[in-house]
């Protein structure tokens, strides 16, 4: 591998994203937090001067293929949250370090999952923080570094890495163009998302953290009850459509402003996606019908956390741990599939469950014909059978992973509900569980192994595994390829 | 499909199946237990009668394919199981018929799991009968009736959908053969558990019900507190080699007696499986001690829960509900992992999980080095493609079946961990799960639909999918193919 180039961009993309730590560094000092302005600047200051030396140097090698690009990524995905959490701890606002990079890569991958027994005691800066981390995350870190990088092509090898979903979309040919449109599209929906809420009466800073929460389907709130707090439907309405939205595949925004509406037609994903949606909202308003009794009331609840799950956000407006277990069942399987491949939502994601299923069909056609041959299509066109078997892979990674994780997390001695949803709801970037981590609970009883283990799910969850799995096989760093 | 030859083939093996009933009859005789006896040969004689008069016909169309295997096997277990039902409900033992159906399945299907809040209420006759559903389920009802089937082309056809793992085992070339070695294999083992166990000064009938229990590693006991009641370090430590033994592959058994000892060395199923055993039993082992403060006695426990998960027997000489939800952990995932392929254990069994991690191990290499060539081996031989892609689409079955169980199940209203390990212990055939259906509860609580889903869940689970699927499947009865 070459590491000379790894660490060039590394240092490179840092002292780019140094930036990031001046905003909410300008809104403590907005709001009058000295103290947390100097905690957000000295990290900044601190980070640039820091990865200035290595990212000035240019490398004799510029050679980069898919392993430098994916270990870039890990590592990026690793340093992030580290630094990001620094402010919370020097300003001693979260005062133990692995809180506070539980709290930093929670936000970084966009789970939303918190330590704070008391959010509302948090500085102005530090809840901005919180969400800004979401909206940073959601996009990924690189993407929006990726201005700085010199070839497209290098670009693609990092985009690759870091994209959720089975294929790599190809809106547009070229990667720096492509991540351009994903950006315009992504910044213009969060301010829309954040002027509706204005418009229902939400004090704009709060709206603004909820907008950027939102767009990276997030999930951190700024009051210990989450949008409870507001009790308002409109509030709500434009939340759940904003989820529902920013779980969709950015292609499909592509597309429309392309007005390519044929491609949207065609794509089964989105149909799927809307369907899931639909049943499990239907399915719950039912079943949790009894305890509101009222059909608006239990559709207004259903709907909302159905696509605060599905969509990974896990914003909540009612403790659905109060709820039946047939709706709470429901709300955990949301857990594993997740969004809409290319969006910014976690899960597994619905296009590899529709690959999963066609070629579990067709499996068992060829068990009756055994001479038959395995094809499986998506979207009207053959599906490469390499793609097929890396959801396949994916699957398989994904399940050994859990169940390590679930086995380190239950070292806890705290009961299985808890430990099995606690490592759920991290893999897919969800939020909160069941049990003694539901919606109006928080992670602060783990201990530290565990909180460590749930951040490494995180970052699992957040690359899809692969980056961070070569990040960690000795042969990578060892072998010369 | 030739329905004629289905339903012709079907009635015979019936007539034949309805001699078992008389071994439980002649059992309750010899107990005084005529009520009992009188319910056996009712049944016995019901069965023959109806089946007759199709056994009799000879088909003018012989031709049999995988398809009309596959519904046969997953008929006759719809059937046998119901029929099994019978001398329980009828002798008024167990009093609802759907109880009577779970019990006989969870028989039929080497599960062990029980409705009965006081096992050893029963009548001698019928605990004998529930120890010996496991025995004939063990190496699969169809294989028994194997012998009156005229062509060894036709006996391969219901082999290889019976068989459990994810390649039919070829031990010796002829089908008809093949069952005759395997069943005496089978045979000898149980005689010889049971001779150990009565040198351990347990009663002959106990002997007898345990050593058919633990040969089709069931886990019905006789007792109440299953084998905690003997509390003897000598019979647990009978129940343990046994358990081992008959979770290995039976060609292995084949291979001792043929001299083929080179062919045992390579096994790589049979290495994994014992290794997982040893490293389950000492990391279990090290959690318990404290709770038992004596190494033997955390040892002792220890390695026979170990063995009775995975080989998914299921008897009990501890309440592990109440260890630490570590032990707890690795406990359900020995459920998950099960025994190896060809054994008449249950699970997803070793051999899978052998080819799961060797495919996904290529598939991050293949990241790395998009133009490598995805092979994958099993023991030193080139698997084939469509083997590989048949694990993989397995899998995938059975996690959408498990989910869908899960969410009838939820239905109840009782907790995850219940319902989650009610369908885990149900689906890989184990017997008992956690909490409210621990090793010393039963599942007699659980609504009659909860009740039907389970036992499909347990067919499911020992005919591994496909054929059930298959047979409710409207194509293959619409079809002419």
């Amino acid at each position: 591998m070459n590491k000379f180039v790894v660490f060039h961009y590394l240092s490179k993309i840092m002292l780019v994203g140094s930036v990031i730590f001046l905003l909410p560094c300008a809104v403590s000092l907005y709001y009058g937090e000295i103290d947390c302005a100097i905690s957000f600047l000295t990290v900044a200051l601190t980070v640039a001067i820091i990865s200035t030396p290595l990212a000035i140097i240019k490398p004799k090698n510029k050679q980069m293929y898919t392993r430098e690009g994916l270990v870039i990524v890990a590592l990026m995905w690793v340093i992030y949250p580290i630094v990001g959490a620094i402010p919370f701890y020097i300003s001693g606002e979260i005062p133990s370090l692995v809180d506070a990079i539980f709290e930093s890569m929670s936000g970084f991958t966009t789970t939303g999952s918190t330590i704070l027994k008391d959010i509302e005691n948090l500085s102005k800066g530090m809840l901005f923080w919180r969400s800004f981390t979401h909206w940073i995350g959601g996009m990924g870190v690189l993407v929006f570094a990726i201005a700085i990088l010199p070839s497209s092509n290098d670009s693609m090898c990092l985009m690759r890495a870091e994209c959720a979903g089975p294929q790599v979309s190809k809106i547009v040919p070229k990667g720096k163009n492509s991540a351009m449109y994903l950006y315009l599209i992504y910044f213009g929906l969060t301010v829309l998302t954040a002027i509706l809420l204005m418009l229902g009466d939400m004090p704009i800073f709060d709206s603004i953290c909820h907008a950027m929460s939102t767009a990276g389907t997030g999930g951190f709130g700024i009051k210990n009850n989450s949008i409870i707090y507001y009790d308002s439907a409109y509030i709500e309405t434009v939340l759940t459509i904003s989820m529902i939205l920013f779980g969709i595949n950015f292609s499909i925004y592509y597309f429309i402003l392309a007005k390519r509406f044929k491609e949207i037609a065609k794509n089964t994903e989105l149909k799927v996606y809307l369907l899931i949606i639909l049943i499990a909202t239907i399915l719950i308003m039912i079943d949790i019908y009894p305890t509101y009794d009222s059909i608006s009331k239990s559709f207004r609840y259903s709907i909302f956390q159905v696509a605060s799950t599905i969509t990974s956000t896990g914003f909540a407006t009612a403790d659905y741990c109060q709820w039946s277990m047939f709706s709470q069942t429901i709300i955990v399987i949301l857990m594993f599939i997740g969004a809409c491949a290319g969006s910014t939502g976690g899960g597994l994601k619905v296009q590899r469950f529709i690959i999963m299923f066609k070629s579990a069909k067709k499996s068992i056609k060829q068990t009756l014909n055994p001479k038959s041959i395995n094809i499986v299509t998506s979207d009207d066109k053959l599906l490469d059978i390499t793609i097929v078997h890396g959801v396949h892979a994916y699957l398989i990674i994904y399940l050994g992973l859990f169940l390590v994780s679930l086995l380190l997390i239950s070292l806890n001695n705290i009961d299985f509900s808890t430990s099995f949803t606690a490592v759920t709801t991290c893999i897919n970037n969800i939020g909160p569980g069941l049990e003694r981590i539901g919606p109006t609970e928080n992670f602060s009883f783990f201990s530290n192994l565990s909180k460590i283990v749930l951040c490494i799910d995180m970052l699992l969850g957040r690359l899809e595994c692969f980056p961070i799995i070569i990040l960690f096989s000795p042969a990578i760093w060892r072998k010369r390829f």
